[in-house]
């Protein structure tokens, strides 16, 4: 091991004890924080920060100039980037081929028994420093994320910046315990008549391969963080393969990652990027390589059950969509739910995985602190809040972001149609991007019997739905997260047997489930180190960011034995 | 809770705890008694054991009458098992049909919640319990696998009975330990401006739903126990479709699991068997159906393919078969080498999944303590060792047992036409039952070049395989077990530097590893709590016994939260 990796090992011992300690108890712990401001992350981050991300603009992305394979190619850079809030970036990245793809992934792979050699221990470090490096680089990331996903930017801020760092420390730290809970070494001693049998037994940790990371565009580095940081700590290789549209988040992490490497000893060629033009489909090719043996996906429904029929050759975790639900049975505070649910449809024009869509509201009304509320009261009140939330374009747009593409627009100017329309979305003018196309959310009555609600509509679009009864809304919520699948869930109740029977119905439904979220705690959020984002227990994911069986699988033991 | 359930948890608490330990530590140990000897089992087990199995012949299995739909079918039981030693058995087990199934699987999942709520703890001493119940009818079982798998007495005692027991407990410590990995509940507190923000986090865990546990006909129990302890330890209901000429060990077991949790008041149809007629293929649609989530198999590498490939609702783990390989490069015992190799040909006539088939030896000889041996002097050694081990028909049939089929028979007496014969096999008669097929191993000397060990040949059959030296030996050692799998390997060398160099091989390879056995440690043998079954990391299976990964996936965690 070389000093560089001890004096890694020294340096991020505490925090990976306290993140290991984190995953077991689940209580509030964070190792980035989240906040921008300049008592945190000191004055010039900021201004700094801006800087960093205007100088890639409209240049050949230079961080990346050593990954392998980009001499004598004429395709061997590309990028086709334009900023949600209108600016093309203009910045080319490394590109491979198809023809490419067997040299690439032997590249990736040539740095795997040196890797693997290291430990866990000092994977963990190593992957500790890279995290860091990103955090101190949160500014040029929040920028970054802000105009290829269309996030805001004080979100951008924190979902791409420190809250991506922490659940991607979160999945380094279950690596380490995973790989840990088997002894490297043990003497085995079997008693026996005359004297024992005495074996020495070493146990070692055995990578799968290349790890295959594709990335989204809405959360280019909270969603493939876990992957790429699970299967780099178990020792294996990784691509990431960005989304078109959102390569720049994912081109400097995997800068940092490569620097890293290097400077410990290690080759950089063990993470690279692997950027691909628009259309081009070159995650298909990637994730059906034999070398290719572990696969981590953010993304559509679609193309997740296609790489989860095809990919046979790797362990495949997937983050699709679905139905996410809100069960509305009665409240004691009717200002601050519909507060609360305006904040979640608001918030990143309803783009995220976790955003609500399905409102389950008795037909005839609901118990709340003002008296009884019709169907059609509950559905002004929350438009309301909308409103309220997103009435000063100004201050809307630092909610609303932007429409991270045309299909986002076309489903909130359409969602009129798809019942009666309750509040329709309303185009925004960005004051500093006039370009931008930002849409408010839209609300939308239907009734429990109808089928717009059956499928997802991802962004800006919440469905009203009438039910007979809270039972009604319960059962539903219950069939279509079984089918469609459902990131997330939340009830209101002042009822403790409803919120009993709520509880019931996430267990049936594989949905973690939140409780009268009326204040600063929305249900699009999941916290590192204590929420489980997502929980393979229903079509929406086949895995859990994060868990043991998340990480358990990137790896194997194989063990020898000998006579002592 | 019940007081039955209490009581349990409190008698097996001590033992759980143990076995916790073990997992961890991986040294030795063991629950069970390995030894038939009446000093441990008492003077009347024996007996008693094998006039339980006689009152068994000719009989419905009475035992499982409660199990569901047995009303009013003409075809609701079935049973065709034969001995390999000869006698039919003509026991009648619970038989369903495909018209059954969705039937047959609501009743299993019926007492699901239940079973789901009384968490970890007591299912694992529900489990513990039915363990501890069959361990006590170890000789009833003996006779039970020696007359469905052709296994010799002594060794159907061993492995059907204590080291199965062992393992299926392994299995329960491993779903104790992974359901235990998040805390019931915890109070997250995050630190804010005015006052914390603190939400009530409770974690559920939720089984997958019905597991369904496919038996081999070699070994009913030690290959069917981890997956079926570790399904129904975590909280799924097990339907058991045992293979149908070895029904009777796992429809004693099950009727015990049954026993139990009727007794701790669960439902007894938690744990169901299902017995099929000969080519029936009742595996497929139990495999296919909806409500089965969870498939464990052991068997032939043709199904085990077809199950991955298709059963894609449900998590399988699959054991299949490999080219298990012995690298021979020098020795100090050559004795005690050809010995150990000799008797791991001949246990249970290699019909091992763990046996070694391809011997790699140099073909200008090795190094040995008696000097320098040809390749011709060695396969010379080896045969002379397994004659002299099988030399005895009385004797050698306490060590080959039967042949379980038809193929195995075929096999032994074929491959002369393989290669060039060094020991042909011979078929022994036994003096107990003359009906019994009992072939010797045979031993087939072909080149490294030649393409008749690449596939393997299941029963008393082992090549010794020519190389130009030990270097290519451990290259096709690696090549073999990356394309065709390998459930072990082994190594003979003097050499430290042999030795380190077949431990990296094994790491590509993904095969464990024994080096140098020569005495009375086998490299077909994996203990319990200490040396990994498989390793998942090649194509001969795709998970280990026992890991936290081989149970991990049996199971989600749905979370809920709510402030406080």
């Amino acid at each position: 091991m070389t000093s560089s990796v001890e004096s890694l090992i020294d340096k991020h011992r505490e925090v990976l004890d306290r993140a290991l300690t984190a995953i077991g108890t689940r209580e509030y712990w964070s190792r980035y924080p989240e906040s921008p401001s300049p008592r945190v992350y000191g004055q010039e981050a900021g201004p700094a920060g801006e800087r960093a991300y205007r100088a890639h603009l409209g240049q050949r992305f230079a961080a990346l100039a050593d990954q392998p394979l980009l001499d004598g190619r004429d395709d061997a850079w590309a990028g086709y980037e334009v900023s949600p809030y209108g600016p093309e970036l203009g910045i080319t990245y490394p590109h491979y081929g198809e023809a490419q793809l067997d040299e690439l992934l032997a590249a990736a792979s040539a740095g795997i028994p040196a890797w693997r050699d290291a430990g866990p221990l000092a994977r963990a470090a190593v992957c500790v420093e890279i995290l860091d490096r990103i955090n101190a680089r949160s500014f040029e990331m929040a920028h970054a994320v802000m105009h290829t996903s269309g996030q805001p930017f004080v979100m951008a801020f924190q979902a791409a910046g420190p809250h991506a760092q922490d659940r991607a420390l979160e999945a380094v730290a279950y690596a380490l315990f995973e790989q840990r809970r088997v002894p490297e070494e043990v003497v085995w001693e079997k008693p026996g008549k005359d004297q024992p049998l005495r074996m020495l037994k070493r146990f070692h940790v055995v990578p799968r391969g290349v790890g295959l990371v594709i990335g989204c565009n809405t959360f280019p580095t909270w969603n493939s963080y876990p992957g790429l940081f699970a299967s780099l700590a178990t020792g294996n290789a990784v691509v990431v393969k960005p989304h078109p549209r959102a390569v720049l988040p994912l081109a400097i992490s995997v800068a940092v990652a490569r620097e890293v490497l290097a400077e410990a000893g290690f080759d950089p060629n063990l993470v690279v990027l692997a950027a691909e033009t628009d259309g081009e489909g070159l995650a298909k090719p990637l994730a059906l390589h034999p070398s290719v043996r572990v696969v981590d996906y953010t993304g559509g429904p679609r193309f997740g059950a296609w790489l989860e029929e095809n990919a046979r050759q790797a362990v495949v975790y997937t983050e699709k969509a679905g139905l996410n639900t809100v069960v509305v049975d009665s409240t004691d505070d009717l200002a601050g739910m519909t507060a609360n649910l305006a904040f979640s449809f608001t918030l990143y024009s309803g783009q995220m995985c976790t955003a609500p869509q399905n409102v389950y509201v008795p037909r005839d009304g609901i118990d709340t602190d003002t008296g009884h509320r019709s169907f059609d009261e509950v559905a002004e009140a929350i438009a309301d809040a909308v409103r309220r939330l997103t009435g000063d374009d100004a201050r809307a747009v630092q909610l609303l972001g932007a429409a991270a593409n045309r299909d986002v627009v076309a489903r909130a100017d359409g969602a009129g149609s798809l019942g009666r329309a309750v509040l329709e979305s309303r185009a925004v003018t960005h004051p500093d991007f006039p370009e931008a196309t930002v849409r408010t959310p839209a609300l939308v009555a239907v009734d429990a019997s109808d089928e717009a609600y059956l499928s997802e509509c991802f962004g800006p679009v919440a469905f009203l739905i009438a039910t007979d009864s809270t039972q009604e809304s319960l059962k539903r919520f219950v069939e279509t997260a079984r089918e469609h699948g459902a990131m997330t869930a939340s009830v209101y109740s002042t009822q403790e047997s409803v919120l009993q029977a709520a509880e019931q119905a996430a267990l049936d439904a594989g949905a973690s489930l939140s409780m009268n979220l009326t204040g600063a705690v929305y249900v699009n959020q999941s916290a590192a180190f204590s929420d489980f984002h997502g929980t393979g227990a229903n079509p929406a994911a086949n895995a859990t960011l994060t868990d043991g069986h998340y990480v358990s699988g990137r790896f194997r033991v194989v063990q020898s034995r000998r006579h002592i």
